[in-house]
C-alpha cells in the first residue's frame, strides 16, 4: 500500500479515543515514525522542522539575554555521576550505560546522559574562579537518554530532543531570578510561538527535581483535559556546588561556593503543540511555528492562466518573508487538500480558473475550515494580519479552553467532580500528606503552587488539617 | 590561577611545535577543554559558535537545494549494524555499545551510531514505495560516536559533531549528480565562508568509505604541509538498498531499487580554519565565520566622550547587522589586545580621548596585525568592504600557499623529497600497488584522484609499470 494512499484515511475521532487520536495523527501528518529500537523515535521533516522553529526562537530569546551555547561530551563516567546523591538517586534507574567497545571492555561504565547536571559542574569547577567569571549563563541543545518503561511520541521517549540550560551566579538572589526569568522566556514562547497559554508555578517537594531546592514549571492543558508539564527551571542553591567544589574569589577575596540554575524545554513542546489545536482533521499549527505558512493548491494547473498566477503569487509571498508551498503534483486537489489539512498548514490558497475572472483566488483557513473569495492582490498585503489574527485567535481560544476547565475545590467530594471532568482543580491543603492521598485516591498530581497563594478554604478538605498552601492538581501526561 | 592570568602567556611558536601551537591554541583562545573522559571534548561557547556559523551556512545552502532535516536515534541495533557487509567490517573495532540500564541487561547490545547509514536505510525501506516519493535529500545534524585510540581537538575524537547527508534517488545517474554537487556545495563553503581553499576529487580503492562504491572528499593544506580530509561525500549505487530491501514502483510500474547517496562534513572544519589561518599570536577567524566580527576597546573609559563614542558606534555596527563586542571591563588595554588576537577577532577598534579629537579612531587588522587611524564617521559605512576585501586577502594567501606547495613528481626519488617538504604532490602511479609501497616509505596517502586525469608520466616511477592514474598525495591528518 502506498504511503499516499495512507494518507487520505481517517484518523480516529478525538473525543472517541484521545490516545489513538495522537498516535493516529503522530503517524499520518509525518511527523515521526517508530524505529527498530522500542522508544526511540525518528523526527521527520516536518516534525523535526518544528523543533527546529523552537529552537530558533528560543534561541534568538536566550542569546538576547546574554546565554552561550555549548556543547558537552555525550557520556558521564558512572562515579562522577554519582557525586550528588540526590540527583543520582533521582536517574539511576533511567540510566543506559556504554559498557564495551568494539575493541576493549571498559574499566568504568559510561552513562549516556540523562542531563548534563554533573557535566557542567565539572567543566565550571575548572573555568570558575573569580566573581569576574560569573555569570555563566551556558546552554545546551542536545538529545538525552533515559530507560523509560512506557513511551509515547514526543511525550516520553527512551531519547528524547532538548535544550538545557545551566547557570553559575555569585549570590542567590541573581540565580533565583535567573530562575524565574528563564519561566517567563518559556511562558512567551507559549504565547507568542506556540499559542498556548502556560500556567505557571513552583513544584511541590514531592514533584521536583532530583536535586534540586526549587522547581519551577509550565504547565499545559490538553484537549482531553490532562496537564502536560511542558518544562521546568530549577534553583539549586549551592548543593551541587558544595559537591563539585565550585568556588569563586568574591570581590574582598573570600571564596564562596556559586548558586546554580539548571533549565529546559524538550520535543514534549511538539506534543503540546498537537494536543492543544489539533481536531478531527489532523494537526493545527499556529502560523508562528509552521514549517508551510501557506499552501498554494492550482486548480486546473495545465491552464497558462493558472500557472502564471500561481507562479507570481508563491514568489510574491516567498520574498515577502513567508514560508510557503506550492503543491502542482498530479494528485487530485480533494486529496491534496485533506493532506495539509491533516498537516495543519494555517492557510490554504487554490487558485482556479473561474476565480482568476473574477481576480480572486479561494483562501482556506485550517483552525475554522473557513472558505472565503479573496482578491489576489490583497493576499500579500493583508497577509501578516491575517496570520496575526490567526494566531491570537488560536491562542485566546486556548485561554477560553482553559478557563472553562479550571475549578476551585472547597470540598474533596467537589474536589474528586472535577477531576472526573477533566482540567485544573485549585485546593488548599495541608502540605505532603494531602498530596499522597489524592494521588492515591484520583491519580490527580499537583501540578503547581500558584505565585498567588491566597488559601481557598482555610481547612485542608482532605485531611481536615490547617491549609498551609494552594495547590492546582490535574491528572497529567 | 585565575583563567585571565592563562590568557596573557604566549602560545608554542607555530614553527617550533605546529602540533603543540595547535593544542595550546585550542586551550587558550577557549575553543574547548577537555573533559573526564579520554577523547570527548568541550565545545566551549566561542569553538561551538564557529560551529553554529558552519550550520547555519550550510543549513540555507542544503535548504536552498531542496534538502530536508530529519534527526534519527543515537543508537543501532547490532544486527541491524550487521546487514551491509563492507559498512560493517569498515566500523565495527570503533563502536560503543550499550548492553545495560540501571533496570535490566539488554537481550541486544545497542551500538552509539557512528554513522547513520543502516538507520536511514531502514526507515527508507518503510517510507519509499512509488518514483512519486524521490529523491529522498535528509540531512541530519548530530553527535558520533568513534571508539578512536589516539584523539586530537576536533580533529580526531571519539565524539564529534557533524552533519550527515543521506539521500535516495530514482537512478544512477541522478544520484552521482547529486554526490558531485554536493561536494561543490563543501567546496564553496570553503571558498565564500571559511577562506579555505579546499582541492576536490576522487578518493582511491584503498581510501573510500566502507560500502561506498566512490568516495569523493574535499581536502585542505595545513600550514605544517600536511593535508586535513575535511569533508567527503559517497556514492552507494545500490549495494544499501539490496542490504535494505529499498524498492520502489517506477512510471512504468517496474520494481527497482533505489540509488543512494551519504555526505559529511564535521567539527574538523573548526581545526581546518585553525590550522590554515592562524598565527603565533592565536586564531585568525576569516571575517565570516567569526562569532564576533568587531570588538571595540575604550582607552580611558572612564571619560565621557569615549563612553559615547563607544556606544554609538556599538550600537551602529549592531544594526547593520555586524558582530560586535564592546570590552569595557577593568582589564589593561595590553591585555585586551592579546586577548582578542588569541582568539582571532578580525577587527580591533580602540577608542581613545586623542584619536576622537581628531574625530578618527585606530582600526587594527587581525591577520597582518596593521594599525590606522580610521574616521570615525566612515567606519560602518566602509565595513562591507572591509570585512569583504579581508576575506578575500585570506583566501588568496591560502591558494598562493597551496600553489607554493603542490608539486607534479616525474621521479620517486623527486616524491620522497617534496613530501619530505610538505606539500600536494602529484604523481601517475600504477594504482594500489604504488599506494602501498609510498605509504610504507613516506608515510604520505593518496589524498584525491583530480578530476583530471592528464598523466604526469607514461610509467609509473614507484612501480616501473603503466602509470593508470594521476593521483595527489600528501601527509595528512
Amino acid at each position: 500500500m502506498s504511503q499516499n494512499k495512507k494518507m487520505v484515511d481517517a484518523i480516529t475521532s478525538r473525543d472517541a479515543d484521545f490516545a489513538q487520536w495522537y498516535t493516529d495523527l503522530c503517524l499520518k501528518a509525518e511527523l515521526m515514525d517508530y524505529s527498530d529500537v522500542k522508544g526511540f523515535i525518528i523526527y521527520r521533516p516536518y516534525g523535526y522542522a518544528i523543533w527546529e522553529g523552537i529552537q530558533d526562537d528560543l534561541n534568538r530569546r536566550l542569546k538576547e539575554t546574554g546565554h552561550q551555547n555549548v556543547y558537552m561530551p555525550l557520556v558521564i563516567p558512572e562515579s562522577l555521576f554519582q557525586k550528588e546523591k540526590d540527583h543520582v538517586e533521582g536517574f539511576a534507574p533511567e540510566t543506559a550505560m556504554i559498557t564495551t567497545t568494539g575493541v576493549e571492555e571498559l574499566t568504568e561504565r559510561l552513562i549516556i546522559r540523562p542531563t548534563s547536571e554533573t557535566l557542567f559542574c565539572t567543566h565550571y569547577n575548572k573555568i570558575i574562579n573569580s566573581y569576574r567569571d560569573l555569570p555563566k549563563l551556558y546552554n545546551q541543545w542536545c538529545s538525552v537518554v533515559r530507560w523509560e518503561k512506557t513511551t509515547r511520541p514526543f511525550l516520553r521517549g527512551k531519547e528524547f530532543l532538548w535544550q538545557e540550560g545551566h547557570t553559575a551566579h555569585a549570590n542567590e538572589a541573581e540565580a533565583r531570578k535567573e530562575t524565574l526569568d528563564i519561566l517567563e522566556i518559556y511562558r512567551k514562547l507559549g504565547e507568542e510561538l506556540l499559542a498556548i497559554p502556560f500556567i505557571t508555578g513552583k513544584k511541590t517537594e514531592r514533584e521536583k527535581f532530583a536535586g534540586a531546592i526549587d522547581t519551577y514549571s509550565i504547565e499545559a492543558l490538553m484537549h482531553d483535559g490532562q496537564a502536560l508539564q511542558s518544562g521546568t527551571t530549577h534553583y539549586f542553591g549551592q548543593d551541587f556546588a558544595k559537591a563539585f567544589d565550585i568556588k569563586f574569589q568574591d570581590e574582598n577575596n573570600k571564596l564562596q561556593y556559586v548558586h546554580q540554575t539548571s533549565w529546559g524545554v524538550s520535543t514534549r513542546l511538539i506534543g503540546a503543540v498537537i494536543m492543544v489545536h489539533g481536531d478531527d482533521e489532523g494537526l493545527v499549527l499556529p502560523p508562528y511555528i509552521a514549517p508551510i505558512q501557506i499552501v498554494i493548491i492550482p486548480i486546473q494547473g495545465n491552464k497558462e492562466i493558472v500557472q502564471t498566477a500561481t507562479k507570481t503569487l508563491y514568489q510574491e509571498l516567498k520574498d515577502a518573508g513567508f514560508r510557503v508551498l506550492v503543491d502542482d503534483t498530479n494528485k487530485s486537489p480533494g486529496w491534496k487538500f485533506s493532506e495539509y489539512e491533516m498537516k495543519g498548514v494555517p492557510i490554504r490558497i487554490e487558485i482556479g480558473p473561474r476565480d482568476l475572472e473574477k481576480n480572486e483566488v479561494t483562501m482556506v483557513t485550517r483552525y475554522n475550515r473557513e472558505k472565503q473569495a479573496y482578491p489576489i492582490d490583497k493576499i500579500v498585503k493583508d497577509m501578516p494580519k491575517i496570520l496575526k489574527d490567526m494566531h491570537n485567535t488560536l491562542y485566546e481560544r486556548a485561554v477560553t479552553f482553559v478557563q472553562a476547565n479550571t475549578y476551585q475545590a472547597k470540598t474533596y467530594d467537589e474536589f474528586k467532580d472535577y477531576i472526573q471532568k477533566g482540567g485544573y482543580v485549585a485546593m488548599s491543603i495541608f502540605g505532603d500528606e494531602a498530596e499522597v492521598i489524592i494521588k492515591q485516591d484520583t491519580t490527580a498530581s499537583a501540578r503547581v503552587l500558584p505565585f498567588d497563594q491566597t488559601l481557598i478554604t482555610d481547612i485542608c478538605p482532605v485531611t481536615n488539617k490547617k491549609a498551609t498552601q494552594t495547590v492546582w492538581f490535574a491528572r497529567a501526561y
